[in-house]
């Protein structure tokens, strides 16, 4: 909304809520933003760096448009274990797409998904996830495509929590992002997945935006059908938005550094050093650590999805700020 | 700027600047958004479909996030003739680099520029203009790259208006991407020229922020150069965002249709394409047709930079608005 419609409304309403809009401004001020923190280390970080550069009389006070902040996904906004959502969809396109696909009977890694057999599966490795996630995301409109994961989402249940996956989103975070876009930032999500993938739904569950989420894609192709202007979805990878992919990624969609950054994983290493390492203005750097296998999972060095090794070294060298779920988070899933 | 923001500027505000706050809220309202616009039945149209989509009681109402209107660059919000201004761009940095590059004085096309061999040039075709625009363009760091397009814009003029490039901009237009923004629309610009090219002055020029910036891309690799992040600018193209890729790169950016396109050449056929049919909310696309030589310049079915031929025969097929720089527009380069 723009400062000029905020002007003109605001003039039809003060004559009404004069006293009400005062008080609610001054309460406002005073909530806490971030409740499911814990008054820790961390919560205390967030809040001075952000205090520190949207404060119009500070000395590190940074203009609004360069409040870029960076969030990865997986693992980091929404819960990774015990595999990544996407994998889990695809693997439940395969079952839906089968009769479509007689062939896939007979062909692995698609023959041990019909089967249900894990360990074949599991020996097809990253290769076999990746061409399971490719056929099942290709060959299919834009438009198409976006439905199926819709209707997804709406129906399928993680095995854990019994819940839909959109609701497997950490509290803290949602808070943070709101926390963050109060204060003038513009939040981005920066993701490994696939960015048609995550369009579909984060605006409802993160507020951001389509036009704010850089992800992974393959390419699309535009053509007129029968005069309808349609992209199609081809089996051919465009941008693996993962690891030194994530600076390039915000590089080409953002076209400005982030003062801010957020992750958990060694995926997310190299975006951490783009925005917190030689910049001119104060930078913040943030790590998730997953250390909380009761109300959540426990997991770092040696994981199979979202495996935390050299970004928890770098964390310790370049002072980012990591959270321990276990510790600092109060709540960590929301309310059901 | 966040509504909770301005509700608390506001409230403070409000004691000393109620009566200010309600003249200046009523003045707003009936000031013509569009003053250098003749009235004729272009600026009719935009403002019929602005007031269509944006008031909250119109039936076609569109919702702020969804307000998203693509804008071509250029000959659509600057000037592109004698040639496009990259290029013109690429031949001062031939001229400006040819010291380090010895191999350049024999080699074609960069013999030619360094002769001053028009013709050379010419018989060179698009195929040596994109080798001239990639060697210069490439084996430097981002941030290098941008500091040299600043650099080279402060000084270089057009030949023929004397003015840099940054004042070669249609007031009309910058008239409409502001009434469009101030009715809630996300403006974005989707052209063919060099995405980092255009990022370092559209925020200025158009308040266009670097985010909204689509365009065509050479590949970029991030390294850790002693211990300093890095971009790296490579000698290979990424994306085209012409023509078929313009659909291509609103999906990957933007991740939704636009409502409202503005283009001005074959370049921009498919852009409009997209935003316009099929859709099940109003759509509006137009197209500048460049008709007045004695103010700016007169071209469409030959020529050689912006060719407007198909899209011209599109925009009676598909009722777009198609502006007649000579009648519509009062004035076409902002005041001096």
């Amino acid at each position: 909304m723009s400062v000029a419609h905020n002007f003109i409304r605001l003039a039809g309403g003060i004559v009404l809520g004069l006293t009400t809009l005062l008080v609610n401004a001054s309460a406002q001020t005073q909530t806490d933003p971030l409740p499911s923190w814990n008054d820790n280390a961390p919560k205390a970080a967030i809040v001075a760096f952000v205090e520190k550069v949207s404060k119009e009389n500070s000395p590190d006070f940074i203009p609004e448009p360069e409040r870029i902040a960076v969030f990865d996904n997986d693992g980091t906004l929404w819960v990774e274990h015990p595999m990544y959502v996407q994998p889990a969809f695809a693997l439940d396109r395969v079952k839906a797409e089968a009769a479509a696909h007689p062939e896939w009977k007979d062909t692995q890694p698609f023959k041990a998904v019909l089967e249900g057999d894990m360990k074949a599966l599991a020996a097809a490795g990253e290769k076999g996830l990746v061409e399971l996630i490719m056929e099942t995301h290709s060959d299919m409109t834009s438009d198409a495509f976006q439905k199926v994961v819709s209707e997804w989402l709406a129906t399928a249940r993680d095995p854990r929590f019994k819940r839909p996956y959109t609701a497997l989103v950490y509290q803290p975070m949602l808070e943070l992002l709101a926390y963050l876009r109060a204060s003038g930032f513009k939040t981005f999500i920066v993701s490994g997945g696939g960015i048609e993938f995550m369009r579909p739904w984060v605006e409802q569950v993160y507020g951001v935006p389509p036009e704010q989420v850089v992800g992974s894609s393959i390419k699309t192709q535009f053509e007129m059908r029968d005069g309808v202007p349609t992209l199609f979805r081809l089996l051919q990878t465009n941008f693996i938005d993962d690891k030194s992919g994530k600076p390039v990624g915000i590089n080409e969609h953002i076209g400005r550094r982030p003062i801010a950054a957020f992750g958990n994983s060694d995926g997310d290493l190299e975006m951490l050093q783009w925005t917190t390492i030689g910049g001119t203005t104060p930078r913040f750097g943030l790590i998730v650590h997953h250390t909380d296998a009761d109300r959540e999972y426990a997991y770092d060095r040696d994981a199979e999805f979202g495996r935390l090794d050299k970004a928890l070294d770098a964390a310790a060298i370049n002072q980012w700020t990591v959270v321990d779920m276990k510790a600092d988070w109060k709540q960590i899933l929301p309310e059901k």
